[in-house]
């Protein structure tokens, strides 16, 4: 296998040969996918990068990667610093470093299927300041030089079966038909690999964690739709699921079809289509119109029979949970237990009922000090023992054909610390104050963060990531476009309205570096609210994620009636939903720990 | 004294005789300032309304008014809707409105002394998709046609002292100099009347109720500035105060000085300087550099100076404001006042003192339903009693040359409602809240306005304002950037961080239309927090305003007990800041209405 430097060098020779004097690699897919699959894994393979989120550029004399503050130290364990300099974002840009960096009259390549619009015009527009040029490539240079690239995966298309889906796929059309109608467009360009799912009502399994499939769709004004989807994946019950209205074509036949809609009106997301579906609509004659993916908030709002499922879903992988923390309450303090191996005893709960397609996410299983680190990934180097005395956090979900779960427990081992418990309850407290908001309709997710964090804030403390992402029913466990968050940080959708539908989740936190995490997580379910006297539409938050809650870890002079009321409502609910399903000593150890607090 | 129909009639042949289809009329004037002058009421002239807000299009057959919420009642009752239609912002707008209405080929005027570049280009953009043209004029037509329309003021400038200011306009105007050498600009246009006011340390008295002079400044990167003013208004001890750094020009030759200066790069703020500014520079061929104005923060962030004559300011006014309630307490029940009665005897309450140099803004003294309308503006012919069993609600302020002021109180007259005094305590809640509030350096006040919301939304209330503006010393008693308000909102400050010195109001409120108004508000100062064990810088609020909160109208159960700590503390700051400036019964009447209520 090459080393990582040899990788390097056989990418700058052949950036050479093709002429081009640097090179622009991003985490991404031809869909802007959050997950991508191995075959698009280009920037893992070129730098040893791991995280989620980062991107890199390639000179003849330079090559630097750009990550986010959430993979500072680990960017500086697996990318070789002699090769690679860490430029930290947002603080640096890949515009700017090319702008400072790039020689002068330099052409750079780029992958046209790898980046949207946007960010090609602030690139070019940097590089056309330096008298330099961005050049988009034909193919990508890293596949021309990673002989063991894996091949897209080829897994076959699953229906996803109308009752779980809550509407037919047909149903979904004509309001994109409609949609289309009222912008006076022939059809729209679906480039998200979840909204197409959702839109066809079918699942996949080329990506980890994701049910999604790799294709392309454009749905047209009369209600049918082009699945551009490879044909080895396509089983007839799906073909016969789809019907004469979805007409398959091959997926690598999609660039050619886009130039065949000359004097088409097409509707285009520019947020989630990349520069070459522009480039290629246009060449062919095609008007774009750029336009928000019509799917985006239908998908958000949940109908009756999502949200059923996802009762459902939430209520087994509940039973899980709750199975694995009585598991850990008598495992953990013999010691033994690692994070690695308690990671794999919740999998094996959760598979035990049988209904689990996937985990929903790599489990985030941090013992100690690992819980400090927001976005930990186990593995065999970094595994610790989950020791005496200290907090475990474990937060996880699973993909279920009813829907995706997301959820996070802080568990005391041993004896905490009095400051364990006091920020242990002031996260619960701006767990509590978000799952109570009350508020009008058109209230925005970034007004509400803010009830999450002003118990830590009172004590100078803070967490840094939003509270709450958008949950997609067995689809994306980050799904937008509705996040709590503060509104203008930089992905965020902390400013778009709330609707009653919408699922999210409440995840305050409290990392102190070098000795613990704390991170507490439900899906809240937004839902209209009759109030008598109210003078607007009202809504609030039906809780969803049913599992105990440490309460060790509370410090109850913190919590005020109200607080104490939530709590031991909400674990009268677990006792309900869960209790049923347990037997035995983990039924009698519920009880106890969802016992009144006070 | 003509009618509005012979005025829109007058207009109408003016903009014939100049072959122009239609003309825009805004409520602002060169300065894009808030209150205008008299010479620029041009739109209460020509359609009657007496709003803060609106502006108006007329077109040969058509005519229309645009306003917002606030004023829907309004402007039904002061504007003749035979001639003129009610549109309403911003669900219309006067682009749409002109891309709809305007005739084809339609030559629309406007004055580009009165708006800004952008709204110049959208407006543009809506009539070009007609076919229409938007034409600057170079005098403005309603001006023609309105024979008394009177001078601008001349009023003379007065010195803003140091001691006041707490900063020699010498050195503001060399931290000018050194944001221009940053920015590579040679000098800026200061558009805004409050900015000049500010930067050179002088006052004037053009304005109603803000101390500002009419004129237009330009500072230079060596630290000098060109003053355009008119001569009269100069006196001799503000020329020696301006000194030799600050040339003196007429104001009318500000226009053509700004094609002089070739070459040079001058920055300018869009949101601030009109459209006229922008042309003429580029006329004369200057390089225009977009730049928000060097002045706005540092003027919203107050230095010691200006904080220490705020506390004095607010000490004095605070005073006034509580002999006043102590006289409401005793006449009030017998009968017989009214809002202008009691708005005149608060009024004099604030004079006795011999400081007042003007009120801060007109008060708004609303008595029963009148309290409901949010900007209510008491006149004779709306002029109610106050009654037996109702709410009183009194915002108002004060100009003093150590400070600007800016309070509301709501009281009780008889016996209130269990709903008058659930919704008050609600408030209060919300007062506190947002009061207590700390947080994190970077915070912007939308984030922190549902902290003031969140007990009425809990019952479906809310409030249609925004809960927090900034306030000037001694200069606007609206004063940006910051805002405490939605991030989103069309005129918010929302998004931008608060910072220590920066003084905010804090006045959430609650309005049943046609029977009462409740307000709450106090000057925030935002303050340094030294928390022992914070991880990050935060902020706090210190209260500045004091006077006595209607104790009759709080329902103490709906109260936690840290909010009846802050309220019992907040009325002993009171005894002690005001008792000691009243005597007798006032300050017998103040120990009572202060007293500890739990």
């Amino acid at each position: 296998m090459s080393t990582y430097e040899d990788r390097l060098t056989a990418l700058r020779a052949e950036l050479a040969r093709r002429r081009l004097d640097g090179f622009v690699v991003p985490l991404t897919d031809e869909h802007m996918s959050e997950y991508v699959g191995a075959y698009a894994q280009r920037l893992a393979w070129l730098t040893g990068f791991q995280g989620s989120a980062g991107s890199a550029v390639v000179l003849p004399a330079d090559a630097a990667i750009f990550t986010d503050g959430r993979y500072t130290l680990q960017v500086r364990e697996q990318v070789d610093g002699s090769h690679w300099s860490y430029q930290p974002v947002p603080q640096a840009s890949i515009a700017g470093y090319l702008a400072q960096h790039a020689p002068d009259d330099a052409r750079i390549g780029y992958d046209p299927w790898l980046h949207t619009r946007d960010w090609v015009a602030q690139a070019s527009a940097a590089l056309t300041a330096r008298g330099a040029e961005l050049v988009a490539v034909d193919t990508n240079p890293v596949d021309a030089v990673w002989p063991d690239r894996p091949a897209p995966s080829n897994a076959t298309l699953v229906v996803h079966s109308d009752r779980h889906a809550g509407r037919t796929s047909a149903d979904k059309r004509q309001d994109i038909a409609d949609w289309l109608v009222t912008k006076g467009a022939d059809a729209v360009v679906l480039a998200a690999l979840d909204a197409i799912a959702w839109t066809l009502n079918v699942r996949g399994s080329d990506v980890d964690h994701t049910p999604v499939a790799l294709a392309y769709a454009i749905v047209n004004a009369d209600a049918t739709a082009d699945l551009f989807v490879a044909p080895e994946k396509m089983a007839d019950d799906v073909m016969q699921h789809l019907g004469n209205a979805v007409r398959v074509h091959p997926r690598d036949a999609f660039a050619d079809h886009l130039r065949t809609l000359r004097g088409q009106r097409i509707a285009v997301d520019p947020t989630q289509a990349v520069a070459a579906i522009f480039a290629r609509l246009e060449d062919g004659g095609a008007r774009v119109l750029e336009a928000r993916d019509p799917t985006l908030v239908a998908k958000a709002i949940k109908n009756d029979g999502e949200i059923a499922g996802q009762r459902a879903a939430q209520a087994r992988d509940g039973a899980a949970l709750t199975r694995f923390l009585h598991w850990l309450s008598i495992e953990a303090p013999k010691g033994g237990l690692t994070e690695l191996s308690a990671a794999a005893k919740l999998e094996a709960f959760r598979r035990e009922n049988g209904d689990l397609v996937d985990l929903s996410f790599d489990s985030i299983s941090g013992a100690g000090p690992n819980g400090a680190i927001c976005h930990y990934r186990v593995d065999a180097a970094s595994n610790r023992p989950i020791e005496i005395d200290s907090l475990y956090l474990i937060d996880s979900g699973g993909q279920y054909r009813d829907g995706t779960t997301d959820v996070t427990r802080t568990v005391a081992v041993g004896t905490p610390t009095a400051d364990m418990r006091d920020r242990f309850t002031r996260v619960l407290k701006g767990h509590i104050a978000l799952s109570q908001a009350v508020f009008p309709e058109g209230t925005v997710g970034g007004q509400l963060d803010v009830l999450a964090r002003q118990y830590l804030w009172a004590v100078g403390l803070d967490y840094p990531h939003g509270t709450g992402h958008g949950v997609g029913a067995f689809l994306s466990v980050h799904e937008g476009p509705q996040r709590i968050s503060p509104a203008w940080s930089s992905q965020s959708g902390g400013s778009e309205p709330l609707r009653a539908g919408m699922i999210l989740s409440n995840e305050p936190g409290y990392y102190k570096a070098g000795e613990y995490g704390i991170r507490i997580e439900n899906l809240l379910l937004v839902e209209r609210r009759e109030i008598a006297g109210a003078e607007q539409p009202m809504l609030g938050f039906e809780t969803l994620t049913f599992a105990p809650i440490d309460r060790a870890l509370i410090d109850v002079d913190l919590l005020d009636r109200s607080e104490r009321a939530w709590l031991d409502a909400y674990h009268a609910d677990v006792r309900t939903r869960i209790g049923a399903q347990l037997d035995g000593d983990a039924r009698t150890w519920l009880e106890t720990v969802t016992a009144p607090i006070a």
